[in-house]
């Protein structure tokens, strides 16, 4: 199978630490990257990271806070003065371009690859990505702006053809990608070859949900069911819970409650509050609700 | 001697890179501090140095582009997060105000501090900050875009008072000001003391230049005449002569000769390009013109 890993570059909130980068991710499949908020200093992340700058071609911006906006300026400049041509597409609050354009039209005036802002639906669940591999939905959260989860999911990948059992047969090239798609073979003296002795299970279509920041949404499960890995804010542990609600984030215990209730595989939690030295009690209470669970750090590589 | 400081915070140039980072610095006179450039990811280097937030109520910006101005939104934004109330006063090219506006009413609209916009005279020399101990004047540099170099000089101080002496001759403490301006002391039997039986010569006010990013320009030597340590930039080796001339950036020969021109007591190097992986031949260049050079590095503190 391809790869499918998620880059943490930053997993601090809204208050920077030195333990900690303001948001962003990235998330490759295959050859494919798409940058999940951009946090000041993302550009720096992306090259500690070793992260080609070039396959950077779709950024989704989950809110409109300045921890998952500010590095966007200086990442688009950076661009430019790479020499970039190919097209960006930027996946956001409608506001984002406006408060942008002053910034672009000033600093980026010489930049030669034009930017697509697409704007969210404000308000319900939706596909705003799709290509031939991969769809990426909006889901809404619950936070004191308008605020989005991004769902990554790989499209029903085709059957394996089995090498030795297409040989046997003869099956010429032009046939073959009917054939993992399902087809049977009918061979020269018109004997039919059931697709089941001609291939072997295609390989799963994974997922990938990211969820920050957020109060805890019930809604939310549904339509991450079953998700592979789900990364969930825990800006708090459960003794800050009031000040989660106020501040419409999440505890730990919470987060943990939702990759249960989605029926998630895996949790990896992050968006720390600066209060934490150490995540370790976040980790605790997470684990005593859902064990499959691990803290986010700035340089984590998570294969699914 | 009260500390005068330079912290140096970033010192690459456009091209951030895991040696360096954007343009920063922080000028510590005493208990004050001057932030002098704003690049990406500042205020994790103001932490990273264990630099107190709270002491810069002034900033500096030399000019408009990206690698000396984007960190100022995070670091406002961080400011009033952290409860400011104490005005903030940046001082810059009038554009700035308008450019940062959108992003202002956007992401700061609930700060507790005034901000003030000081805009710069756009042609000449000229003080444009001053308080009861420094003066801080703008130095018009060359460069793609209208840009300035920071001169910061302590103002003249008092004499010292010989402790020992002022208790023999019972100076009473209402006129010990006087005395450390100058005066002469009037015993009660009216003998008069002259002043320098009473105090020893006042510590030298100390000055610093800082220089990014400009073509050499002879004129600003004028201006520096003497000065304690000058930074000025030195994107390229001399190998890269024509390139430095056409981005408007300076050599790291030419930095030397502008800080052996001023006669300056020490120069250090930086805004060095992301081509080099390794400073030291930029470094041996400008010391064969002036030998008391250093280069700079993230994180470097230089004592004047």
């Amino acid at each position: 199978m391809e790869p499918f890993e998620i880059h943490i570059l930053g997993c601090g909130s809204a208050l920077p630490t030195t333990r900690h980068n303001a948001s962003a991710q990235v998330v490759k499949i295959g050859n494919k990257q798409f940058l999940f908020d951009c946090g000041e200093g993302t550009q720096l992340q992306l090259r500690r990271n070793h992260i080609h700058f070039s396959f950077i071609n779709h950024i989704f911006i989950s809110h409109l806070h300045g921890d998952h906006t500010f590095g966007l300026i200086g990442l688009i400049s950076t661009f430019g003065l790479l020499g970039r041509t190919a097209p960006l597409h930027i996946y956001a609050d409608e506001m984002l371009e406006k408060v942008m354009k002053p910034q672009l039209d000033f600093y980026c005036k010489d930049i030669k690859y034009p930017i697509f802002f697409h704007s969210f639906n404000a308000t319900k669940h939706h596909t705003m990505f799709e290509d031939n591999t991969v769809t990426i939905e909006a889901v809404p959260l619950e936070h004191r702006i308008p605020c989005y989860g991004f769902l990554v999911k790989e499209k029903p990948k085709r059957r394996h053809l089995l090498g030795d059992v297409a040989n046997f047969y003869k099956i010429p090239a032009y046939m073959r990608q009917a054939i993992k798609d399902g087809a049977d073979f009918v061979s020269t003296n018109g004997e039919v070859i059931p697709n089941s002795r001609l291939t072997k299970e295609a390989d799963p279509s994974r997922s990938y949900a990211y969820c920050s920041d957020t109060r805890p949404v019930k809604a939310v499960c549904e339509h991450l069911q079953g998700v592979n890995l789900l990364y969930h804010e825990a800006t708090f542990a459960e003794s800050e819970k009031e000040r989660a609600k106020l501040t419409y984030h999440s505890t730990a215990r919470e987060a943990a409650e939702i990759a249960r209730e989605a029926g998630a595989q895996k949790l990896v939690i992050g968006h720390f509050s600066s209060r934490y030295d150490d995540e370790r009690p976040l980790l605790d209470e997470a684990r005593e609700i859902f064990p499959d669970t691990v803290c986010a750090y700035e340089g984590m590589v998570i294969s699914i």
